[in-house]
């Protein structure tokens, strides 16, 4: 998979003249320079609480928050993505990981049933870029978006002006979408995962993370993921992880998303920091070698299972 | 047709002195000298999700969004509205295209019986002004309001301050003013139109887009919107095109709009893009030929069936 | 009627010295130095949406916004009322109006059965300071206060901190005060506009716009608006001229709102531009002779009735 | 009753360095170098409208806003409190008054029943600040707080911002704490008075005006009251004056509230100007008498009846 | 127990390098360069009224206000928390105390059956550091988030910013966090408390503060808590110290909290405050021979008995 130069980095016009160098920078970093991305989502403490990081089926490991870091730094990711505190509490000790600031969060103790979703910016963009300007290496923002929540406006708005402001500053964002609240009976319809995808777009957004869709017409996932990967134009479509699954249905999922389903990457959390260190390592490799190296599952599962390695000098 | 000069725009009292020339060239660009708008929409990804571009009777092309951008460029419009991200990653590669930023937008996924509409400003103006000022060739600014919505008084805020700000930076801007929420039983009625026209020139709007009022006392529908431009005053009123329907009817009705309804141009989306390339961009043609050069319909007629062309110079 | 000098001006103490000539010269200016309001209301295109200009009973010249300014311009008052927007469209035309800008406004599509009156400010004062810094000829804001709303806490708190910003800038300001929302079952009950007046005091505003009561207990309207004009102290009070009647009617009440009721003026709207622009502007003489040079009610109706002229030269 | 010095001033650590010297002179001059504080609550027309101010048993001067600055003036008050716009229009003509702006208000239309209370702030400080540097005698602010109401969060952070700027620029200010809502069952329980008293130091307060407690444990008024001037530390508590009762009533009240309950002042209100104005100056006198100079209350009587005379030397 | 060197503060990297010193400094001064934080909690006056000072069991001397600062300045504490304002007016009187200043703070009037509990934030941080600048010895802020209720958006969003500008300026802050609201049905639920411990992490928080866990699984409080602390990361993690309870249950508990539930401190109010001075005083000595010299229960014991002293030296 041939690698893009910096002048080939397509860069959007609301990155201002004095910023596109570090734009170009970032966008190489967080794709590692292949315009594919493979974000390790890292934002689960708030959004689940501790429920994905103990208990059973959990490796031990996972409670003690370091746990991502180290997985961050001995693996091959694209960026961590966690919020600002995480990060901050961390960065010092694994400088050399790209990290995506998730700029909202919410618990999930409130359900949809008592209240539409909605996830509140947690700080401000300037003090994002404060820490940046500190030295910690951040490629750029993330932010939630629940379509067809009453607060759906809200979280239209904030991520509208948000993603002005990190672009004028040479940050990159990616856009999480999920369709939730009382009008939404089929959260995953590939109709309204393909507007969720275009809704990025149209708000800027440089990748948008989405529920792979459930077609119930015959069609395969992937076949109907090719549908929003195309609605997303030049908005870069990544799909979540979801749950734990074996690493075989993963890959092999994933696999198809991008080969398929046009997807541009992946966005995985549990499935891999719910595993002891060595294997969520491999993991995450196994992963990028699909992603940002076009390996074919069975080669990606020889990472996993460590008969071959993948390291960032494989892409 | 004659053209105006730049003598002949009347420029509005909040346009500062400094902007006045900006404004000038502005309303100049997005009405091809003539006064009259043919606004090309094209911010339905977020309002209708995608369905507007997917689906049975829609050309697959319209599936990907740079359709849009290349009928804008191909085709004869006076104005391409969208929302500023979408613009911003099109941009670059359609430098000659005349933006209108849509400031606002909502999905359609919470419907007026759960909620009154709300349609939320999703990026400052500074936002808008930058990529302006970094070349993006923005003429506008777009804003719906709900008339009669139990958020009106919220939207009629954000409008209100836009436009003056708009105006300050010389920028024209259309509002979209659309009656809806429990409060409205009929949405068309033509009163309720003609009050709608009558909003947006207190507002201080450049253009307001309406639907066409539907009579129920005998009038035809032309009739009744020469009630609505009149009472628009100096605020130039343009119609829906709504849904698509052929293309006959369609020229017909714009034809009267104009001059029997005294309308000051067209706002058509959907019945363009949903086309394929080549008849979308002739239909551009045929629809600014009435709009922006007084042409019969029998004349448009034939430029949608190519039989003549339509170019910048027959205006 | 002895004109008032700049010396006599009465200047609130939230006026700024730097601002004091400014004050001086807009109170004399809208009060055509008597220290009477005659205020010609023209904000009902929002407010009435198209109801109040189009329709029977109603002069077809009413349809065109214009006719507004052209009543302005050719009769005698003290100041139009409209919307920025509106002013902003026709000013350059009609640059010797005295303008006072309304500042919020609603329509009246959403009922109070439905959700208690909120009319929202629709611009900064910023807006407004630029426009008259351009040259237009703004004397004054105003703004609308619905007291028993659920909504009173918002729109008092605007109206309180507007006031102080105008008087800081040398602008006067009329509160348009309506008792309105569940919380009030007899809007017009004298205690109430008394109590209506005491809170424009407070909070510091000029003029005081108010309903006339309906007193239930013998007293007549007149008697009743004494107890108001004097609770208001040294804000002065106008009564709002209502839908339209018979001109002695209307002169007649209004000379007895001045003489008995203690009255500083009168705000007319639909009385006067629902008429030709040749009795509007003999409506506006009479009126004006009764407001600001206390004729006679039979002289007012013989200005009314063509029979003599009333120009700003008679005051 | 020994005057306190400027030494002797209790300065709280928020009051900047550069504005030392100014809330020295400004509590010296609310306190008239006592430490204790008369209030003349001139605040009704907004809370009450104008039923507080006409009608029945109440003497007609009243009626005149003008009756409260000529009492504040011929009489003997710590302070006069009224809204900024009321204290505005009267201000230059009644300089030596001191005036302590209440920054909040609401009308009582809208009963706790509908709507739990929320008293809105009605302007910035910035504008009161502007109005004391072009020569108003102001020495501080007022601030009413519903406890206990749905809108109490809103209240207490208008309260607890205000207060850090009104130190930080040498203003003292007085809380009015209420507890009133759906939550609240009985308003004067001892235990929520002595609550209330805590708020207010918590929050930074110089003086808190509360409700007399009505204890139903046998404990006399002033016994309870004594719990909550403890509880409030070196926060001063003043009780409200309540509607209008008898002199001799009302004053040994206000002895025993200041001798047994601890109580550092009063504020009173309707008690005063519902009386003819000869009437009203010589209760300000017995009132100031008994709060600023420890006289018996017999002696306070005597100077209510005419019989003696009490003025700012008698301090 | 060994002290920790300034080389030994981990900072976080949201400190900027302007402000890393004086985060050491006040981390060290919080902790008494321990890394162990014992709170003394003085907000109880808004957050329980005056219930927790005055009555039946509580030591009379608990109603004065300056009880609080005597007990702070005569026992051992790492920091008082209290409001801005109570602060303000006993801090030049106590100026050794390290202040932790509560930045936001609700009554208990309205009971989370009514409403979802909100505490709103109080006064901006610009005011706590003003009044540090001007001398008061402020080493960090506290604030509180209830997580679950419908508000939960709003505290995790004032507290995510706080957190930000308060490592800015280096300050410390500490989070109290309660799981509370219709949502949810056990407060203590061990998994609940854990998960808090996360998202004081993710805010970036230097200490939570938490209920201890209450496990229904046979499992020890402590053994609960250890799964929380190691949540919480390299955030520290404190229990409150809830209602009075006799001495030895209470520093029993507080031991096994440190040395089998990872605690890395206390936060106790009511259980010091509403004791006489001198039985307060030995209480705060016990606790932090605990805390802070990791002492054993019996030795503290005979602190609180009077029979050995504690003093910072001991440290």
């Amino acid at each position: 998979m041939p690698k893009i130069t910096r002048e080939e980095v397509r860069v959007p016009a609301d990155v201002m003249p004095e910023a596109r160098d570090e734009y170009i920078t970032n966008y190489l970093k967080a794709t590692r320079e292949t315009g594919r991305l493979m974000l390790f989502a890292c934002d689960q403490k708030i959004e689940h609480l501790n429920k994905d990081f103990y208990g059973e089926g959990i490796d031990i490991a996972d409670l003690d928050p370091e746990h991502l870091f180290k997985i961050g730094s001995e693996g091959v990711c694209g960026v961590l993505a966690g919020q600002r505190g995480l990060v901050a509490q961390y960065a010092a000790d694994y400088p050399e990981i790209n990290y995506l600031i998730k700029m909202n969060s919410k618990t999930n103790l409130v359900g949809t049933k008592q209240e539409d979703p909605y996830s509140p910016q947690l700080y401000d963009l300037d003090a994002v870029l404060a820490m940046k300007e500190a030295g910690v290496n951040i490629v750029g923002l993330g932010y939630t978006i629940y379509l067809g929540s009453e607060y759906e406006a809200t979280m239209m708005a904030e991520a509208g002006e948000l993603i002005a402001q990190a672009h004028a500053n040479g940050l990159i964002v990616v856009l999480w979408i999920y369709p939730r609240g009382k009008a939404v009976t089929a959260e995953k319809d590939p109709d309204l995962i393909a507007g969720a995808a275009g809704v990025a777009l149209c708000l800027g957004a440089d990748f948008v993370k989405v529920n792979p869709p459930k077609p119930e017409d015959g069609r395969t996932p992937a076949e109907a993921l090719k549908v929003a990967s195309t609605a997303a134009g030049r908005c870069g479509l990544v799909c979540a992880g979801g749950s734990t699954v074996d690493a075989e249905t993963f890959l092999t999922q994933l696999y198809d998303q991008i080969h398929v389903g046009g997807a541009d990457g992946n966005a995985t959390g549990r499935n891999i920091h719910q595993r002891s260190l060595d294997e969520a390592v491999r993991l995450t490799k196994a992963i990028s070698a699909i992603t940002l190296a076009d390996w074919a599952v069975a080669d990606a599962l020889a990472v996993f299972a460590g008969e071959k390695d993948f390291t960032l000098a494989d892409i």
